[in-house]
Protein backbone atom coordinates (compact mmCIF):
# COMPACT_ATOMS: atom_id res chain seq x y z
CA UNK A 1 0.00 0.00 0.00
CA UNK A 2 3.13 2.33 0.71
CA UNK A 3 4.61 1.40 -2.68
CA UNK A 4 6.04 4.33 -4.64
CA UNK A 5 4.70 4.79 -7.77
CA UNK A 6 8.04 3.20 -9.16
CA UNK A 7 7.82 0.53 -7.16
CA UNK A 8 4.09 0.24 -8.16
CA UNK A 9 5.23 -0.25 -11.60
CA UNK A 10 8.30 -2.67 -11.03
CA UNK A 11 5.53 -4.44 -9.14
CA UNK A 12 2.74 -4.66 -11.96
CA UNK A 13 5.51 -5.26 -14.71
CA UNK A 14 6.94 -8.37 -12.76
CA UNK A 15 2.89 -9.47 -12.74
CA UNK A 16 2.57 -8.83 -16.68
CA UNK A 17 6.15 -10.73 -17.61
CA UNK A 18 5.00 -13.61 -15.18
CA UNK A 19 1.81 -13.44 -16.94
CA UNK A 20 3.43 -14.43 -20.34
CA UNK A 21 4.37 -17.37 -19.68
CA UNK A 22 0.73 -18.69 -20.08
CA UNK A 23 1.47 -18.66 -23.78
CA UNK A 24 3.55 -21.42 -23.69
CA UNK A 25 0.48 -24.07 -21.94
CA UNK A 26 -0.94 -26.15 -23.88
CA UNK A 27 -4.62 -27.43 -23.50
CA UNK A 28 -6.29 -30.83 -24.42
CA UNK A 29 -8.38 -28.86 -27.40
CA UNK A 30 -6.27 -27.36 -31.26
CA UNK A 31 -6.71 -24.34 -33.12
CA UNK A 32 -9.75 -25.00 -35.68
CA UNK A 33 -7.35 -25.38 -38.11
CA UNK A 34 -6.03 -29.12 -36.03
CA UNK A 35 -2.59 -27.45 -36.46
CA UNK A 36 -1.20 -27.32 -32.99
CA UNK A 37 -2.25 -27.36 -29.82
CA UNK A 38 -4.21 -24.09 -28.23
CA UNK A 39 -2.41 -22.39 -25.64
CA UNK A 40 -3.80 -21.01 -22.34
CA UNK A 41 -3.03 -17.38 -23.02
CA UNK A 42 -4.39 -17.61 -26.51
CA UNK A 43 -7.87 -19.51 -24.77
CA UNK A 44 -8.05 -16.81 -22.45
CA UNK A 45 -8.19 -14.19 -25.39
CA UNK A 46 -11.13 -16.32 -27.37
CA UNK A 47 -13.01 -16.98 -24.13
CA UNK A 48 -13.30 -12.91 -23.39
CA UNK A 49 -14.62 -12.89 -27.30
CA UNK A 50 -17.00 -15.72 -26.65
CA UNK A 51 -18.49 -13.88 -23.57
CA UNK A 52 -19.04 -10.60 -25.92
CA UNK A 53 -20.37 -12.35 -28.43
CA UNK A 54 -22.75 -14.47 -26.22
CA UNK A 55 -23.76 -11.63 -23.51
CA UNK A 56 -27.61 -11.68 -24.96
CA UNK A 57 -27.28 -15.52 -23.83
CA UNK A 58 -26.49 -14.46 -20.13
CA UNK A 59 -29.33 -14.08 -17.33
CA UNK A 60 -30.10 -10.67 -16.02
CA UNK A 61 -27.90 -9.42 -13.43
CA UNK A 62 -24.60 -10.70 -14.88
CA UNK A 63 -22.18 -8.31 -15.98
CA UNK A 64 -20.20 -9.14 -18.72
CA UNK A 65 -17.28 -6.66 -18.02
CA UNK A 66 -16.86 -8.42 -15.08
CA UNK A 67 -17.53 -12.11 -16.77
CA UNK A 68 -14.27 -10.56 -19.28
CA UNK A 69 -12.20 -10.08 -16.22
CA UNK A 70 -12.78 -13.31 -14.79
CA UNK A 71 -11.91 -15.16 -17.77
CA UNK A 72 -8.91 -13.03 -18.51
CA UNK A 73 -7.31 -14.28 -15.43
CA UNK A 74 -9.05 -17.58 -14.88
CA UNK A 75 -6.28 -19.83 -16.38
CA UNK A 76 -3.28 -18.02 -15.20
CA UNK A 77 -2.64 -20.66 -11.99
CA UNK A 78 -1.59 -22.69 -15.42
CA UNK A 79 1.58 -21.04 -15.11
CA UNK A 80 2.58 -22.91 -11.67
CA UNK A 81 0.10 -26.77 -11.84
CA UNK A 82 -0.22 -26.55 -15.99
CA UNK A 83 -3.77 -27.50 -17.74
CA UNK A 84 -5.70 -30.75 -16.97
CA UNK A 85 -7.73 -31.82 -19.51
CA UNK A 86 -11.38 -32.35 -18.87
CA UNK A 87 -11.01 -36.00 -20.16
CA UNK A 88 -7.41 -36.73 -19.15
CA UNK A 89 -6.84 -39.80 -16.81
CA UNK A 90 -10.59 -41.02 -17.85
CA UNK A 91 -11.80 -37.40 -17.02
CA UNK A 92 -10.78 -37.95 -13.01
CA UNK A 93 -7.81 -35.68 -12.62
CA UNK A 94 -10.14 -32.34 -13.32
CA UNK A 95 -10.62 -30.34 -10.28
CA UNK A 96 -9.11 -33.07 -7.80
CA UNK A 97 -8.74 -31.93 -4.53
CA UNK A 98 -4.78 -31.64 -4.95
CA UNK A 99 -4.99 -29.88 -7.72
CA UNK A 100 -7.18 -27.36 -6.08
CA UNK A 101 -4.94 -27.05 -3.71
CA UNK A 102 -1.70 -26.37 -5.93
CA UNK A 103 -3.78 -24.00 -8.12
CA UNK A 104 -5.03 -21.91 -4.97
CA UNK A 105 -1.42 -21.65 -3.82
CA UNK A 106 -0.26 -20.81 -7.79
CA UNK A 107 -3.13 -17.67 -7.70
CA UNK A 108 -1.39 -16.73 -3.99
CA UNK A 109 1.76 -16.61 -5.45
CA UNK A 110 0.93 -15.17 -8.86
CA UNK A 111 -1.51 -12.26 -8.21
CA UNK A 112 0.49 -11.49 -4.90
CA UNK A 113 3.41 -10.22 -7.54
CA UNK A 114 1.26 -6.86 -7.73
CA UNK A 115 0.82 -4.48 -5.52
CA UNK A 116 -1.65 -5.70 -2.69
CA UNK A 117 -4.48 -3.38 -3.56
CA UNK A 118 -4.78 -4.74 -7.09
CA UNK A 119 -3.88 -8.53 -5.87
CA UNK A 120 -6.12 -8.82 -3.15
CA UNK A 121 -9.66 -8.19 -5.57
CA UNK A 122 -8.02 -10.55 -8.65
CA UNK A 123 -7.48 -13.61 -6.34
CA UNK A 124 -10.55 -13.02 -4.53
CA UNK A 125 -12.07 -12.64 -7.77
CA UNK A 126 -10.31 -16.28 -8.95
CA UNK A 127 -11.74 -17.77 -5.74
CA UNK A 128 -15.09 -16.33 -7.34
CA UNK A 129 -14.80 -18.28 -10.20
CA UNK A 130 -13.81 -21.33 -9.00
CA UNK A 131 -16.36 -21.55 -6.44
CA UNK A 132 -18.88 -21.49 -9.55
CA UNK A 133 -21.96 -20.04 -7.42
CA UNK A 134 -22.50 -16.55 -8.30
CA UNK A 135 -24.28 -15.75 -11.80
CA UNK A 136 -21.03 -14.11 -12.84
CA UNK A 137 -18.73 -17.39 -12.55
CA UNK A 138 -21.55 -19.77 -13.61
CA UNK A 139 -21.85 -18.09 -17.33
CA UNK A 140 -17.87 -17.95 -17.18
CA UNK A 141 -17.65 -21.43 -16.49
CA UNK A 142 -20.09 -22.45 -19.12
CA UNK A 143 -18.17 -20.14 -21.31
CA UNK A 144 -15.13 -22.29 -20.70
CA UNK A 145 -16.81 -25.50 -21.35
CA UNK A 146 -18.30 -24.33 -24.63
CA UNK A 147 -15.56 -23.11 -26.15
CA UNK A 148 -13.28 -26.69 -26.73
CA UNK A 149 -16.38 -28.50 -28.07
CA UNK A 150 -16.82 -25.68 -30.52
CA UNK A 151 -13.13 -25.86 -31.38
CA UNK A 152 -13.48 -29.95 -31.66
CA UNK A 153 -16.26 -29.40 -33.88
CA UNK A 154 -14.51 -26.97 -36.09
CA UNK A 155 -11.27 -29.27 -36.40
CA UNK A 156 -13.74 -31.90 -37.35
CA UNK A 157 -13.95 -33.97 -34.33
CA UNK A 158 -10.20 -32.53 -32.82
CA UNK A 159 -9.34 -34.60 -29.78
CA UNK A 160 -12.35 -36.19 -28.75
CA UNK A 161 -10.78 -39.24 -30.42
CA UNK A 162 -7.66 -39.35 -29.18
CA UNK A 163 -8.81 -38.91 -25.49
CA UNK A 164 -11.64 -42.02 -26.51
CA UNK A 165 -14.06 -39.66 -25.64
CA UNK A 166 -17.74 -40.98 -26.14
CA UNK A 167 -20.88 -38.88 -25.76
CA UNK A 168 -22.62 -40.09 -22.77
CA UNK A 169 -19.06 -38.83 -21.36
CA UNK A 170 -19.67 -35.61 -23.11
CA UNK A 171 -22.79 -34.88 -21.68
CA UNK A 172 -21.99 -35.75 -18.29
CA UNK A 173 -18.74 -33.91 -18.06
CA UNK A 174 -19.40 -30.95 -20.15
CA UNK A 175 -23.04 -30.76 -21.70
CA UNK A 176 -24.34 -30.13 -18.13
CA UNK A 177 -21.91 -27.76 -17.10
CA UNK A 178 -22.61 -25.81 -20.19
CA UNK A 179 -26.57 -25.96 -19.81
CA UNK A 180 -26.29 -24.80 -16.60
CA UNK A 181 -25.36 -21.55 -17.15
CA UNK A 182 -25.99 -21.50 -21.07
CA UNK A 183 -29.37 -23.75 -21.61
CA UNK A 184 -29.95 -22.29 -25.22
CA UNK A 185 -26.19 -22.65 -26.50
CA UNK A 186 -26.17 -26.06 -25.66
CA UNK A 187 -29.02 -26.83 -27.61
CA UNK A 188 -27.28 -25.48 -30.52
CA UNK A 189 -24.12 -27.21 -30.11
CA UNK A 190 -25.12 -30.46 -28.88
CA UNK A 191 -26.87 -31.07 -32.56
CA UNK A 192 -23.90 -29.84 -34.11
CA UNK A 193 -21.39 -31.90 -31.90
CA UNK A 194 -23.79 -35.73 -32.02
CA UNK A 195 -22.65 -36.87 -35.07
CA UNK A 196 -19.01 -36.94 -34.43
CA UNK A 197 -20.07 -39.45 -31.75
CA UNK A 198 -22.08 -41.46 -34.56
CA UNK B 1 -32.44 -7.46 -36.25
CA UNK B 2 -35.01 -9.73 -37.16
CA UNK B 3 -32.41 -12.94 -36.89
CA UNK B 4 -34.34 -15.86 -34.88
CA UNK B 5 -32.61 -17.40 -31.80
CA UNK B 6 -30.90 -19.79 -33.57
CA UNK B 7 -29.74 -18.11 -36.27
CA UNK B 8 -28.26 -15.78 -33.88
CA UNK B 9 -26.37 -18.09 -32.39
CA UNK B 10 -24.81 -19.98 -35.67
CA UNK B 11 -23.58 -16.00 -37.01
CA UNK B 12 -22.15 -15.35 -33.33
CA UNK B 13 -20.33 -18.61 -33.39
CA UNK B 14 -19.49 -17.76 -36.96
CA UNK B 15 -17.82 -15.13 -35.62
CA UNK B 16 -16.33 -17.06 -33.06
CA UNK B 17 -15.03 -19.38 -34.96
CA UNK B 18 -13.68 -16.87 -37.48
CA UNK B 19 -12.24 -14.98 -34.99
CA UNK B 20 -9.80 -18.41 -33.86
CA UNK B 21 -7.58 -17.58 -36.46
CA UNK B 22 -6.17 -15.03 -35.26
CA UNK B 23 -4.03 -17.09 -33.01
CA UNK B 24 -2.11 -18.32 -36.15
CA UNK B 25 -1.15 -14.61 -36.90
CA UNK B 26 3.01 -14.04 -35.99
CA UNK B 27 3.76 -10.94 -34.87
CA UNK B 28 7.07 -8.92 -34.99
CA UNK B 29 7.54 -9.71 -31.11
CA UNK B 30 8.88 -13.16 -29.70
CA UNK B 31 6.85 -14.43 -26.57
CA UNK B 32 9.15 -13.22 -23.31
CA UNK B 33 11.33 -16.72 -23.60
CA UNK B 34 12.35 -16.25 -27.20
CA UNK B 35 11.55 -19.13 -28.13
CA UNK B 36 9.07 -18.43 -30.91
CA UNK B 37 7.24 -15.81 -32.47
CA UNK B 38 4.01 -14.21 -30.41
CA UNK B 39 0.80 -14.77 -31.88
CA UNK B 40 -2.23 -12.05 -32.36
CA UNK B 41 -4.68 -14.09 -30.62
CA UNK B 42 -2.57 -13.73 -27.51
CA UNK B 43 -1.01 -10.90 -27.67
CA UNK B 44 -4.62 -9.41 -26.99
CA UNK B 45 -5.03 -11.21 -24.14
CA UNK B 46 -1.53 -10.04 -23.01
CA UNK B 47 -3.22 -6.59 -23.70
CA UNK B 48 -5.87 -6.93 -21.74
CA UNK B 49 -4.23 -7.87 -18.83
CA UNK B 50 -2.03 -4.66 -19.19
CA UNK B 51 -5.05 -2.65 -19.05
CA UNK B 52 -5.92 -4.17 -16.24
CA UNK B 53 -2.65 -4.37 -14.22
CA UNK B 54 -2.11 -0.74 -15.61
CA UNK B 55 -5.30 0.69 -14.77
CA UNK B 56 -3.81 2.81 -12.54
CA UNK B 57 -2.05 4.78 -15.25
CA UNK B 58 -5.53 5.79 -17.21
CA UNK B 59 -6.58 9.78 -16.80
CA UNK B 60 -9.45 10.41 -15.03
CA UNK B 61 -12.56 9.43 -17.25
CA UNK B 62 -10.89 6.49 -19.26
CA UNK B 63 -12.91 3.41 -18.96
CA UNK B 64 -11.18 0.40 -18.50
CA UNK B 65 -13.41 -1.74 -19.38
CA UNK B 66 -13.86 -0.07 -22.13
CA UNK B 67 -10.32 -0.03 -22.96
CA UNK B 68 -10.54 -3.75 -22.35
CA UNK B 69 -13.46 -4.53 -25.49
CA UNK B 70 -11.04 -2.48 -27.77
CA UNK B 71 -8.30 -4.54 -26.70
CA UNK B 72 -9.65 -8.01 -27.50
CA UNK B 73 -11.08 -6.64 -30.84
CA UNK B 74 -8.15 -4.43 -31.78
CA UNK B 75 -6.27 -6.93 -33.79
CA UNK B 76 -8.59 -9.12 -35.76
CA UNK B 77 -8.77 -7.21 -39.34
CA UNK B 78 -5.30 -9.33 -39.42
CA UNK B 79 -7.10 -11.90 -39.94
CA UNK B 80 -6.97 -10.81 -43.78
CA UNK B 81 -4.23 -8.30 -43.32
CA UNK B 82 -1.61 -9.67 -41.37
CA UNK B 83 0.26 -8.31 -38.60
CA UNK B 84 2.54 -5.37 -39.99
CA UNK B 85 5.33 -4.84 -37.62
CA UNK B 86 6.19 -1.43 -36.57
CA UNK B 87 9.43 -1.42 -37.42
CA UNK B 88 9.03 -3.65 -40.73
CA UNK B 89 10.99 -1.66 -44.16
CA UNK B 90 12.41 0.55 -42.28
CA UNK B 91 9.27 1.43 -40.36
CA UNK B 92 7.45 2.66 -43.80
CA UNK B 93 4.97 -0.01 -43.93
CA UNK B 94 3.23 0.47 -41.24
CA UNK B 95 0.05 2.84 -40.88
CA UNK B 96 0.53 3.06 -45.20
CA UNK B 97 -3.09 4.36 -46.70
CA UNK B 98 -3.12 0.93 -48.54
CA UNK B 99 -2.92 -1.14 -45.19
CA UNK B 100 -5.56 0.87 -43.52
CA UNK B 101 -7.89 0.79 -46.61
CA UNK B 102 -7.03 -2.98 -46.37
CA UNK B 103 -7.64 -3.12 -42.73
CA UNK B 104 -11.09 -1.16 -42.52
CA UNK B 105 -12.76 -4.01 -45.51
CA UNK B 106 -11.24 -6.96 -43.13
CA UNK B 107 -13.43 -4.72 -40.01
CA UNK B 108 -16.41 -4.56 -42.30
CA UNK B 109 -15.75 -8.31 -43.22
CA UNK B 110 -15.25 -9.81 -40.31
CA UNK B 111 -17.80 -7.56 -37.72
CA UNK B 112 -20.56 -8.16 -39.97
CA UNK B 113 -20.32 -12.11 -39.41
CA UNK B 114 -21.89 -11.02 -35.92
CA UNK B 115 -25.63 -9.99 -35.80
CA UNK B 116 -25.81 -6.75 -36.84
CA UNK B 117 -27.11 -5.15 -33.18
CA UNK B 118 -23.96 -6.66 -31.92
CA UNK B 119 -21.13 -5.95 -34.93
CA UNK B 120 -22.46 -2.50 -35.96
CA UNK B 121 -20.89 -1.35 -32.21
CA UNK B 122 -17.87 -3.42 -32.66
CA UNK B 123 -17.01 -2.07 -35.60
CA UNK B 124 -17.18 1.82 -34.46
CA UNK B 125 -15.33 0.34 -31.51
CA UNK B 126 -13.04 -0.46 -34.14
CA UNK B 127 -12.64 2.75 -35.52
CA UNK B 128 -12.72 4.41 -32.84
CA UNK B 129 -9.42 2.66 -31.71
CA UNK B 130 -7.69 3.35 -34.98
CA UNK B 131 -8.82 6.97 -34.85
CA UNK B 132 -6.82 7.78 -31.57
CA UNK B 133 -7.97 10.55 -30.51
CA UNK B 134 -10.82 9.33 -27.60
CA UNK B 135 -9.36 9.09 -24.45
CA UNK B 136 -10.12 5.31 -24.19
CA UNK B 137 -8.33 4.55 -27.16
CA UNK B 138 -5.04 6.83 -26.63
CA UNK B 139 -4.85 4.80 -23.58
CA UNK B 140 -5.45 1.43 -25.34
CA UNK B 141 -3.36 2.49 -28.26
CA UNK B 142 -0.06 3.20 -25.63
CA UNK B 143 -0.69 0.03 -23.83
CA UNK B 144 -0.22 -1.70 -27.88
CA UNK B 145 2.59 -0.22 -28.21
CA UNK B 146 4.76 -0.40 -24.76
CA UNK B 147 3.71 -4.45 -24.26
CA UNK B 148 5.96 -5.10 -27.32
CA UNK B 149 9.11 -3.31 -25.41
CA UNK B 150 8.73 -4.90 -22.12
CA UNK B 151 8.15 -8.45 -24.25
CA UNK B 152 11.58 -7.23 -25.85
CA UNK B 153 13.32 -6.21 -22.33
CA UNK B 154 12.52 -9.93 -20.81
CA UNK B 155 13.96 -11.35 -23.70
CA UNK B 156 16.97 -9.59 -23.32
CA UNK B 157 17.02 -7.73 -26.69
CA UNK B 158 14.93 -9.55 -28.35
CA UNK B 159 13.81 -8.47 -32.25
CA UNK B 160 15.29 -4.89 -32.26
CA UNK B 161 18.55 -6.55 -33.48
CA UNK B 162 16.69 -8.77 -36.15
CA UNK B 163 14.88 -5.45 -37.41
CA UNK B 164 18.11 -3.49 -37.14
CA UNK B 165 16.60 -1.04 -34.69
CA UNK B 166 18.57 2.39 -33.16
CA UNK B 167 17.66 3.78 -30.32
CA UNK B 168 16.36 7.39 -31.89
CA UNK B 169 14.21 5.14 -33.94
CA UNK B 170 12.75 3.36 -30.82
CA UNK B 171 12.24 6.71 -29.44
CA UNK B 172 10.39 8.02 -32.91
CA UNK B 173 8.18 5.24 -33.64
CA UNK B 174 7.49 3.77 -30.24
CA UNK B 175 8.66 6.38 -27.16
CA UNK B 176 6.45 9.24 -28.43
CA UNK B 177 3.39 7.40 -28.39
CA UNK B 178 3.42 5.35 -25.08
CA UNK B 179 4.33 8.50 -23.50
CA UNK B 180 1.54 10.31 -25.13
CA UNK B 181 -0.74 7.89 -22.92
CA UNK B 182 1.32 6.66 -20.75
CA UNK B 183 3.85 9.09 -19.25
CA UNK B 184 5.23 7.43 -16.29
CA UNK B 185 5.23 4.06 -17.94
CA UNK B 186 7.76 5.03 -21.07
CA UNK B 187 10.28 6.87 -17.78
CA UNK B 188 10.23 3.48 -16.19
CA UNK B 189 10.58 1.68 -19.37
CA UNK B 190 12.64 3.52 -21.55
CA UNK B 191 15.42 3.74 -18.60
CA UNK B 192 15.35 -0.53 -19.30
CA UNK B 193 14.96 -0.63 -22.56
CA UNK B 194 18.22 1.96 -23.34
CA UNK B 195 21.07 0.14 -22.22
CA UNK B 196 20.20 -3.23 -24.95
CA UNK B 197 21.38 -0.19 -27.55
CA UNK B 198 24.42 0.51 -26.48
Amino acid sequence: MTDSPEDRLTRQFAFLTEADRLKTVLRGTTITDGARRENSGEHSWHLALYALALAGEAPEGVSIDRVIRMLLIHDLVEIDVGDVPIHSQGGQAHGSAAIQAAEAAAAARIFGLLPEDQGAPLLALWHEFEANESPDAVFAKSLDRVQPVLQNIAAGGGTWTEYQVTWPQLEARVGVKIARGLPRVWDWVRARARPFFD
